[in-house]
């Protein structure tokens, strides 16, 4: 899956939006307990390895420039103060707390590529496979995904790295939507592969 | 829905890849027919509306220099030879077919706004409503969708112009997940309101 | 030039690069000093008047991924360790220092719109016209400018609250190059007009 | 310059405007005849060494539903009826015109990049490395120039390959800009090293 040195120089582990105020308000406390788990297990092995390790977050500077009236969900998000810039509840848990030299990338909308540097970071170091993580799948994750593919990105989505409030939304992804287009693996076997 | 006059000309309809290879390949006939019946009558609607028709289509130059080796879905495609440049098969149903004077976008990858001039034009144009049909629902609705919603415009999603081979990917999708970000609308509804 | 409060609205004013590291670096220090005080004269008008005040800044991450061996001004700027991450040089000169309320747009490349979200907020805050100034003319504001026509704003610079090390290469902008393309106003001719 | 076999596969020349209507309204007869020449040069050299070859141009649907009523200088063109869709003088120069396996990228504003397909094709093909020529120098090459740039490509511009009504900006950018951040070369310097 990512063996060879060549390769790891040119894989990416992308963890998204595991924030607390995210973890809290969009899944179950055991949901958000356990997708953390499998997740950080998954980003010591990454470090290891010596994959480039990035780190995504869903935030705002003060008064929510970013925030169009048009669109609903971020309104919504604004209005319901449950992500006030540079609050505790706006960090990354600890569990997944990004290392110095670690690159944190700050987007503002649902997709991970849009209005960011994510793909010049990603150009810049000459990745060309990426492995996805985050919460919740059915928005950070499946956006993206999607946008990650049109960019011609080598793609796989960690599944149990990743959760959704809505268990359905995720199984489909999960289970039929993702691997149309790339692969899935679950974290243990991700895991293993880069022990080898 | 959309009513008043100043709204009509801040909204557009989009009808994406009604392409022949696309509703062959994609769809079983039946399911072909009924989805193209049902965009005839928004488009029609539209047209007498006023408001702005869009039209997109993924294809492709001589050659397929825009294909990357490392996207999966293109690579199959360009080998499958269903998408062949300026075919018959790549062209727009009949049924659909774009006016001289309505924009038609052409696109190389899933959704309609990476790497073309699609926003440019709504910009250009003052649109700020977007309604959606296409097919399949699960590629070029479900990814312009998440690019739309990432780029702030007002969206609707006419859930039976759309259609997907996978039954179960287009009811997850116009019954549960497009309803979070934009609203879903019947081809019925959509054509009542315009008449209004 | 901006005079009518809904007109103000939709004005934004965007401050570029006036970095300790860059006003040292790149200008002799008495231009620096000259073109620090004219484009400080513009930001407090500029607050007063209830326009959109931006600020611009070009800096890295610790280890510097987002820059491209293949690119070479950015390459060099690495090597030569004047733009070291969060130190006292890559700060903004003190006399510009942004407020709280004030968006700060951290970009990697020498053009303000590329993988930022500089076009998101302008648009989120329906902002259709924007006075440029910074350091170097030749640079950051000569890329941004072309951006941001390309993008369709309606454009302002003003001329001496821009400076570059290559005086003919300010003066061949600014008296010739940007008024094709836009209008070109003085500090103080700006200054008088936001006081109106 | 363009040497080795594995360099010419990641190396593109880029042919941009070298339109009948560019070369007829923005330069003197003798001007246009000239660059034509020297491009055309360039051109057939760059077909026999292999390299990629592109075309862009500037062009607009009926209608021109791309033009932006705020972009001044788009608003003059579709005012002057210099560059009616699909007229004779909206094509390439016969002397530039494109073969069929060479993409012709169409685009609406100055620069190449924005809004088009060009930087997925060049991603798609592995290119590294791209030589510019067009007309006029202070508009479509520059503004790619700069975007180019900042995309982190390793560019050259073709000096007199280039050309613009305004003599004292094309010396100003072939002599002194462009060197800044990538190489100029003469077509005859460029067209030595491609047969070598």
């Amino acid at each position: 899956m990512v063996d060879a040195l060549s390769e790891k120089s040119r894989t990416a582990f992308i963890f998204m939006d595991f924030q607390n105020y995210i973890l809290k308000n969009f899944l179950p406390p055991e949901r958000a307990q356990q997708v953390v788990e499998k997740a950080h297990a998954v980003l010591e092995a990454a470090r290891q390895s010596g994959c480039l390790v990035i780190h995504v977050m869903v935030c705002f500077r003060p008064g929510y420039p970013e925030i169009n009236g048009r669109n609903r969900m971020f309104s919504w998000i604004r209005e319901s103060g449950m992500a006030i810039p540079e609050s505790h509840e706006i960090a990354i848990d600890d569990r997944m707390a990004p290392r110095p030299e670690e690159p944190v990338v700050q987007k503002r909308r649902v997709g991970a590529f849009g209005s960011t540097d994510l793909d010049m970071i990603l150009r810049a170091q000459g990745i060309e496979k990426i492995f996805l993580s985050g919460v919740a799948t059915s928005h950070v994750v499946l956006t993206t995904f999607s946008q990650a593919c049109d960019l011609d990105y080598d793609l796989a989505v960690i599944s149990d790295a990743c959760a959704d409030g809505d268990e359905t939304a995720h199984t489909f992804l999960t289970e039929t939507f993702f691997s149309k287009a790339g692969d899935v693996h679950t974290s243990q076997a991700v895991v293993d592969a880069l022990k080898k």
